[in-house]
C-alpha cells in the first residue's frame, strides 16, 4: 500500500481522550472533513471530527495554527458555502493540512491549548451539507445487486461495457433526519392510482465527494481520476419501488429516487482511506474486459475499497422496548464491481463537466452473500417475500416509524479502525396530498 | 384569454426604434430578462431585451425609476448570481416589474433620458445562463416523438400516465456557442469500442424556468402550478444516439444527454406569453385519462402554449456559399401531450423540491406531420434513412462544422408577435482522447 505517511500512523494518539477511546469513528487517523453551526453561532462552518468533538477549522486558523498550504486550505474551507473551495484546491492542498491538522491535535501537539479553544463537543452542534451538491450522479456497479434483480440473472453487455449511471436530484440530499412517505402513480390491479407508496426502500450505497473538477469537453483521464476524488461517504438512496416500476421505461427511474437521499456529514479523505485500498473487483474470465479508457495498473492494484457498511433497521417495536437497531445488510465495498476512479472517468468520458463537491452515489453496495444484499428489494424478491425480524416482527417494504441507520469502518491489521458516522433516515407517514 | 393588461397591448410603441420594427423578437410587449456583461463593464448583470438593444435593469433601478414592488422586484434581480431571486419573488413580483418597464420603455415615458442612458446595444454585449441552474429536469411529452421511436409505435401506458422525465446534467447547460463531437462507449459490429459518435442529433424543446419553489415534502398542486413557472426559452437537447442505445438499460440515457445543453438566453415570462396560450392537447377518447391530481379546469383551458418552434440547420457547404440555414424542423409547443403546470406537478409529487431557477425541458417538441419531426432520429428512422437537403447535401446524423439554430415565436390575431431569439450550437470536431 503506497503512499502513507505519518498521519497514517497507528501509535499517534490524541490530546482529545475520545478520539483515542477503542471504536470511535474518529481516531486522530481519520480526521474527517464536515459542516457545522452552533446554537450560538448558527453559521455553518468547516470542522474536523475528532471523538466526540468538532475541531472549529476557522478558529483553529485563527488562531495562527496552520502554515503554508495547509494555512490556505483553511482558509479555502472557511469561504464557505460549503468545503467546495477545499476540495477544489486538489488533494495535495488537504494532504497539507491534514498532515498539519494531525500534528496538532496528536499527544505532541505544541499548540495544545489553541486547539482546546477550537473544540466544540459534537453533542452541541448540528451538522449541515459539506458541500453544495451542485449535481449528484448514482451509479450501479455491485454486479450482485444487478443480477439478483435481473429477470435472467446475468450481466448484461451494457453492465459490464461501463458503470451504469443516472443523473439524480441534487436538491433532495439530506443528512439524517425524517422521509416522509411519499404518493405514488404506480399501477394496482391493473388500475393507475395515486396514493402513499406502498414500496418504500432504501439502498446502501457510497457517496464519492468530486475534488478539483474538469471544463466542458475536457474528460478527466483514468490515471487521473483517483486523484480527483477528494473523499467518500456513506449514502442511502432511498428508492420508491412502485413508482419505480411504472415509471422507468423509457427513461429510467424518476420520482423513484428524488424524494430524498440520506448521506452522512463528515466526508472521510481519499489520504484517511489509503491503509484501505485493495485491488479492484475481480471479473470472471468471461466477462468482458474493460475498454482501455477505462483501465489504468494503478486502479487495478488498489482501486478497491475495503470499508465494511451496514445497514440496520429500528422499528416502532423495537424502539418501544428499547432495543437496538437490527442489522439487515452487512457489506462490503469491495464487491463493486467498477472502481471510484472508473466511474469518474466514465462519467466525464463525453467531455461533460464534473465540479467541485459534485455527489456520486456507487450504487447498492451489495455483496454474493445472502447478509449482504443492500436493499429490501434484494432480499423480498421484489416485493414477493417476507423478510423476518429477529424479534418476531416481519417487513416487505419500510412501514411508517421505520428508521434505517447506515454505518461504515474501515480496519486493517497494522492500522487504526476508521469509521463514516451516520446516515439515519426516519420514515415518517404520507401527508394528506 | 384571462389577465392580460396595457403591457399586452399591440398599439404600444416603444421609445426605442428597433423595438418597433416588424420581425423583431423583442417588441415592447415582450421583455424578455437575461443576464449580460460587457468588455467594460464584465460582472454579469440583469437586463431586459428591447429591439436590438438590452435595458440594463440595474442602472435603470438606480436611477430611481422605479417605485415599489417594481423597485423591489429589480432590486432582487440585480443581487445575482443569475436572476434567481428575482424569480423567487414570484410572478406577482415580476408582473409588478413588467408594468413599470412596459411603461418607462413606451414612446409615452416620462423618464426616457433615464431610459436611454441605461441601455446597451445587444451586439457589444455578451449573454449568460439566467439562473444558477441549480437542477435540470428533462421530459418527454410529445406524443408524436413518443410513437415515432417506440417499436410498436403505440403510447404506453407510463407515457398517458404520467409526463415522462429523466433528471438530467445541470453542469453543461451552456448558452449558444460549440458542442464538442464527444466520444462514445456503443456496440459496432458486435463489438464494444469507444470512439467520436457517430450519431449526434439535436431535439427541440421548450425550456421552463421554474419560479418561486417547494420545501422537501410539499409538492406543489396543480391548481398552483402555472403560477410557479418564471417563463420559458428555447432549448437544444443534444442526443448521441449511439451512446443512448447501449447505455440506457435499465437507467435510462446518461452520458447521451450530458454532453452539453444549449438554451437561449432570455426568459420569457409567463406574463409575456398569455395572450398565446391555448387548451391543452386533446388526447384521444380511447387513451387514459390524467389522474385528478394532475387536472385543473384552468389548466386544461388554457395550458397550452401556441408558439411556433424551428430547428435549421446551417453546413459547412451552405456556409461556404453564403446560404441561410434550413428548416429542418417547423413545430409547435402545442402538440406537447402533457401541460407545462402538469410536468411540475408531477415532478414535486413525491415531494421533491424544486429551487428558484430550475430549468425543465419539454422534451422534443414533435407535432404530427413529417415536417414537424423534432429531431433527426425521427427523420432518418433511427439511423435508417438519409435526409435530403435543398441544397443537394445528405445527413444522417449531425457532421462537424454543422450548426443547429432555433428560434421560437408567438403570434396571435390582435397581439404583437413575439421572439425567443436563438439557440445555436456548433458541432466541433472531436478532440483526441
Amino acid at each position: 500500500m503506497t503512499r502513507l505517511n505519518e498521519t497514517h500512523d497507528a501509535a499517534r494518539r490524541s490530546l482529545v481522550a475520545s478520539a483515542n477511546e477503542p471504536g470511535t469513528d474518529f481516531p486522530i487517523q481519520n480526521l474527517p472533513f464536515g459542516m457545522f453551526s452552533t446554537a450560538t453561532d448558527p453559521t455553518p462552518r468547516p470542522g474536523v471530527a475528532l471523538g466526540d468533538q468538532i475541531v472549529d477549522l476557522g478558529r483553529l486558523q485563527q488562531s495562527g495554527a496552520f502554515s503554508g498550504k495547509a494555512d490556505a486550505a483553511a482558509r479555502a474551507a472557511a469561504q464557505g458555502p460549503g468545503l467546495d473551495e477545499l476540495m477544489a484546491l486538489g488533494n495535495g492542498a488537504a494532504s497539507e493540512l491534514r498532515a498539519q491538522l494531525s500534528a496538532l491535535l496528536s499527544e505532541e501537539s505544541t499548540k495544545a491549548p489553541d486547539v482546546m479553544k477550537a473544540l466544540v463537543p459534537m453533542s452541541e452542534a448540528r451538522m449541515h451539507l459539506p458541500s453544495t451538491v451542485r449535481n449528484f450522479t448514482d451509479f450501479l456497479t455491485s454486479s450482485f445487486h444487478f443480477t439478483r434483480l435481473r429477470p435472467d440473472g446475468q450481466l448484461s453487455r451494457t453492465f459490464m461495457g461501463l458503470p451504469i449511471a443516472y443523473h439524480s436530484r441534487a436538491s433532495s440530499v439530506r443528512l439524517s433526519g425524517d422521509v416522509v412517505r411519499p404518493h405514488a402513480i404506480s399501477e394496482r390491479d391493473g388500475d393507475l392510482g395515486f396514493a402513499p407508496s406502498t414500496q418504500l426502500d432504501y439502498e446502501l450505497e457510497v457517496g464519492i465527494w468530486v475534488g478539483p473538477g474538469n471544463a466542458l469537453g475536457d474528460p478527466i483521464r483514468i490515471e487521473d481520476a483517483a486523484d480527483r476524488i477528494f473523499g467518500f461517504c456513506l449514502l442511502n438512496d432511498w428508492s420508491v419501488r412502485d413508482a419505480q416500476w411504472f415509471e422507468s421505461q423509457p427513461l429510467g427511474p424518476f420520482l423513484a429516487k428524488s424524494v430524498s437521499t440520506t448521506i452522512s456529514p463528515w466526508i472521510v479523505t481519499e489520504e484517511a482511506l489509503r491503509p484501505y485500498r485493495t485491488a479492484a473487483f475481480r471479473r470472471a474470465e468471461t466477462d468482458l474486459k474493460p475498454l482501455p479508457h477505462l483501465l489504468d495498473p494503478r486502479d487495478q492494484a488498489e482501486g478497491g475499497l475495503d470499508v465494511e457498511l451496514t445497514a440496520s433497521l429500528l422499528t416502532p417495536a423495537m424502539r418501544a422496548r428499547g432495543l437496538t437497531a437490527e442489522p439487515l445488510t452487512r457489506t462490503n465495498a469491495r464487491h463493486l464491481y467498477w472502481t471510484f476512479a472508473q466511474m469518474l472517468t466514465h462519467h466525464s468520458s463525453n467531455g461533460c463537466n464534473m465540479l467541485s463537491g459534485d455527489l456520486l452515489g456507487s450504487g447498492t453496495v451489495s455483496g454474493p452473500t445472502d447478509g449482504s444484499r443492500a436493499c429490501l428489494a434484494e432480499m423480498n424478491g421484489k416485493g414477493t417475500a417476507t423478510i423476518s425480524l429477529s424479534n418476531g416482527e416481519e417487513r416487505v417494504w419500510l412501514e411508517d416509524g421505520d428508521e434505517v441507520i447506515l454505518t461504515g469502518r474501515a480496519t486493517r491489521e497494522g492500522h487504526a479502525s476508521i469509521g463514516f458516522g451516520t446516515a439515519a433516515g426516519k420514515v415518517q407517514p404520507a401527508t394528506r396530498y
